[in-house]
């Protein structure tokens, strides 16, 4: 590693996080990238969710700090180069989600100097609470843009994985509204309008004649 | 585009820009990621800059605002989606690099709002001017970690390119010198240890016998 080449330890461990964190660009997303050609990666992810902040942050329901919401998504999804990308509507992969994504937190933030693994761990933290203003409008973001994929590619993952317009409704765009209002609403006429386009599965189950 | 559902023109021009530079995940770089399975893009390679820049700004000659050089770094690329990536070695292409990025960023930064295009487009400008600190550390990292790629590929790019060290040394990593002695350093012990691992094209010409 290049880091053997540093003979200060500080910068060395940093050199090395900088490295590792490269292998977020492996870890695979369920959303297609707007044309469709192929699956989005995580690190691409936070880079356009970093834009979003930038410039969607004057809608967020109360003023947040915008660099904070910046590096908050940025540093959202470090924890899947080891605990991979647990699919939003994947009931069993969020049980454990939480215990292998703090596994991960603990080996990945690890690798910097002591002060800034737990200024990094503190902003996951934060991120993973839900709890602050920034915390919030960060959610938003971050289920806003795959619910814009999904549309652009005619509900891809929808079908693929037979998601209903409800769940959507409710699991997803409920978090947007915990940060933004206006994007949630936004967020309730793409999904109208996707069902009206057909691009979510039709019904199954109970309710299904002859199902 | 679902910017039609929205009647709020401000927020529908947003929702457009977010959309549009999507494109920069298909704009593709020479290096490879780590592991060598694939070239890197540079909607990537803007998130992992953003990361050097959340744990390397101590190493900045003079202080940086951090947040301005995530800002920076996040950007620097958009340009990229209209006017391609132009090779850093690439004499030529170098040539008309600006007058392109310049149409780009026109194109670009301009589906915003315009007071967000006029900020978007002032980033960008004090970025391609190379003066301020952070524009300077900003092209540090920006040099830095492709030199970390090529090294981690075992000279992929110099050997694909036919890359000399004094090219890497002059042009590269005088840029990192620029607004880091720190990484400077760093960088030339890479490219020393570079050639003494054989990760750079033997050298060719008039003062190779027989060639």
């Amino acid at each position: 590693m290049p880091s053997a080449l540093i003979s200060n330890q500080r910068l060395a461990q940093q050199i090395d996080f900088i490295i590792e964190i490269d292998r977020l660009k492996q870890v695979v997303r369920r959303t297609l990238i707007t044309g469709g050609s192929r699956r989005e990666n995580s690190a691409e992810h936070s880079w356009h969710l970093a834009m979003m902040a930038m410039v969607l942050s004057e809608h967020a329901d109360v003023p947040v700090n915008v660099g904070h919401v910046i590096r908050m998504v940025l540093i959202h999804d470090i924890v899947e180069i080891d605990a991979g990308d647990t699919f939003f509507y994947d009931g069993a992969g969020m049980l454990d989600k939480a215990e292998r994504e703090q596994r991960a937190a603990d080996r990945l933030f690890g690798l910097l100097p002591a002060d800034q693994a737990a200024e990094m761990r503190a902003l996951w933290d934060e991120f993973e609470a839900h709890e602050s203003a920034e915390a919030c409008f960060a959610l938003a973001l971050d289920r806003l843009m795959p619910l814009l994929h999904n549309y652009l590619s005619d509900g891809y993952t929808w079908h693929e994985n037979g998601i209903r317009p409800e769940q959507v409704t409710v699991q997803n765009n409920t978090r947007i509204a915990g940060g933004s209002a206006a994007l949630a609403a936004f967020a309730d006429r793409v999904v109208a309008e996707a069902v009206s386009l057909g691009y979510f599965p039709a019904a199954t189950g109970a309710s299904a004649p002859h199902a």
